[in-house]
This record gives structure tokens, sequence and C-alpha cells, in this order.
């Protein structure tokens, strides 16, 4: 396993383990079920981590009953139908497009934002998204936390899982994502990572 | 502050302050230095977070020149100018729309998806940037991890930051993120966080 320099970091060596180095997307999972009380313990933690101007547009939808898992497997893709079916607990993550509602309570000391800023539908999907993919990484990075393996996927019909989960039109389905603990060989060998010259670079 | 049950989560208390609890975005820093072997140090943690496909398109641009500062800080909205100069260390984080071509490299057991998924541009776009966009939430994160402070901004000319910063034409800014260590009183006190059944519901 690559380590280089985990010494330099704060973060103690097991949390980066924890949340990067030894974490994989996961296909495969035991049949230990996911409580809600571990979801919110997961929620309680990711919600303090950014977004701008305190816009928190992710809206996350747990998948417990039959007939609803039923309905969002028939919507991924034929590769992400089968682990799909099979994880103990599955969540569509979606942006609001709507989140503005909100802002009077979460930016108090701006509270004309909503319709100054973001008066504008067009102007929220593209924040809303943005945003909301943020915090789509932050709640991958949470699951991880809680001691559990996420397998996020965006192989899906995202017009059709908008249509039969979000029937008020205004969400947008980013991922879905498996979540339980990892069976033994839940997942693929790891993929190569790029070198940090191929992404950073100084001007 | 308030602490729902961390005691569910495998992560350690003290890793769940530094990422989450306890950091906030910062505006002031002290003049202490940020080195490139620490930014290396982030992103050879950070790097095994996951995107689709395994695609990695976000690149990081490190301003280090006052020449490039100075470009930079004119591009910064008014709000976000002062801070930005003042900074430490300043990252603009982009995603690469033709991130397709180390496809071959980073999943060998299916080099044709660079062409077969990812031929067309209007695709890599909209791929690119959700996943640059995931990688800009696990990088923050990262840089928390260091025992660093971020202040992400996405007030900026974009289009600007593009034609100055990029010019191939192939990148498109996602965020610039102020680094350092934060000064005393370097952030503004936190804004409310949405309930956890505001976020979420089951089905």
């Amino acid at each position: 396993m690559t380590t280089a320099t985990p010494g330099l970091l704060a973060l103690d060596p097991a949390a980066q383990d924890l949340l990067f180095r030894e974490a994989h997307t996961t296909n495969g999972f035991t049949d230990e079920p996911v409580s809600d009380e571990l979801i919110k313990a997961v929620y309680e933690l990711v919600k303090y981590a950014p977004t701008a101007f305190n816009q928190q547009p992710l809206r996350v939808v747990l998948v417990r009953s039959a007939e609803a898992r039923e309905r969002l497997v028939g919507l991924m893709s034929d590769g992400n139908k089968e682990k799909t079916a099979k994880a103990p607990l599955v969540a569509i993550l979606a942006a609001d497009y709507e989140f503005h509602e909100e802002l009077p309570k979460l930016v108090p000391h701006f509270p004309q934002a909503k319709d100054v800023i973001f008066g504008e539908r067009p102007v929220r999907e593209q924040a809303g998204s943005f945003n909301a993919t943020l915090q789509v990484g932050y709640f991958i990075l949470g699951i991880r936390a809680a001691g559990l393996a996420a397998g996020p996927m965006t192989g899906f019909d995202a017009a059709g899982i908008d249509k039969a989960f979000f029937p008020d039109g205004d969400h947008s389905v980013l991922a879905v994502v498996n979540i339980g603990k990892p069976a033994k060989d839940g997942w693929f060998p790891r993929n190569p990572r790029l070198a940090y010259d191929e992404v950073v670079t100084t001007v």
C-alpha cells in the first residue's frame, strides 16, 4: 500500500485508513442491516461540511420498503441492478432546486439572499447541483466514518428516478449509494490513481 | 457544540472534530506558509476517494507567484478579493474535460471506455464536472486532515479564470480555495444546519 508521507498529516493514520486508504467502493455486502440511528449519526457529522452560502441542497431518500427498492432497481443500469437489489440499505442522493426556501433560516444575517441571489430557478439548478454534489462526497466519507462501506453509482435512468421518487419536479438525483458492511471480496482490486504531478501544477 | 451520537461512529471523536465539527470555512489566516510537501500529502490521501469510472477529473493549480496571485485576485468577486490576496496559499480547483485521455491507464480492464463512453465532449463535461466536484469536497476535507483550514469560494469570474489559467480551453474552474493556518477569529460564527428530518426521508 502506498502511504506517502502520512505522518505529515494531523489526521491520525487509522482515520486516514478508514476514510481513504483502506476504503473501497463496495459491490458486495453482508446481510447485517443498517439502522436509521447510524445514518442519523452520519448526517449529524457531515452536515458541518461546507456549502456555498450554507445552501445545504442535498436531500437523501432511504429506500427501505420492498416496493420502493423494486422500483429503484428497475431504473438502475443493468450492471447496477443486482447489487442495488441486494444491498442492506440504498440511499438516493438528490439536489433540491428549491433549497432557497430554507435560506432565511440558514443565512440569518442575509435572509434576502433567497430572492436577491437565488430568485431564478436556473441559478438554483446550477448552485444546487454543485453544492449537493460536494455533499455527496462528504456523505460517502461519512458512511465510511460510520465503519460502513459505500457503493456509489451514477449509472441509472435519472429522469425515471426523479419522476418516481421526486414527483414534485423540484429535485434531481445525483447518485445512488449502496450501504452496508462489506462482504469478503466485496470489491474489485483498486485501480491506479493519477500521480501528484499529473494533477497539481504551480503558477 | 451539538455532538449527536458521535459514539456510534467508527471514526474517533478527535478525527470527527478535526474534519467536521471544529473545522470552519476560514477567511483569516496566520502568515505561516503552506509547503508543497504538505499539499502533496493531502493529495496522496484524498486521491483514493472514489470517482465514477475512476475518472479523477480534478486538476489543481497552486497559485504561488505574486503575478499569478494578482491576476487571480482581479478575477474574484469583490467580497473575496482581500482574503484571496492575503491567504498563505491559494488553489484553483478545476475539472479537466479531456480526462478521458488518461482512462486507458486508469481503467485498464476497460480501456475502450475512453471512446465508447466518453468519446463525446458534452458527456465529458457533465461527468467531469460532477466527479471533479466530488473531488473538491474530498480535497477540502483533505486540507483539514493536514491540520490546515480551508476557505473555499465560488464567487469569481469563472470564464475569466478559465481564460487566464487554462488557455487550452479544456478546463473549467469549480472552486478557488484559500489554505493556511487559521488566525484567531479567522471565521464567522457557524450558521445553522438543517435538521436530519428536513434532509433525510424514508420510502
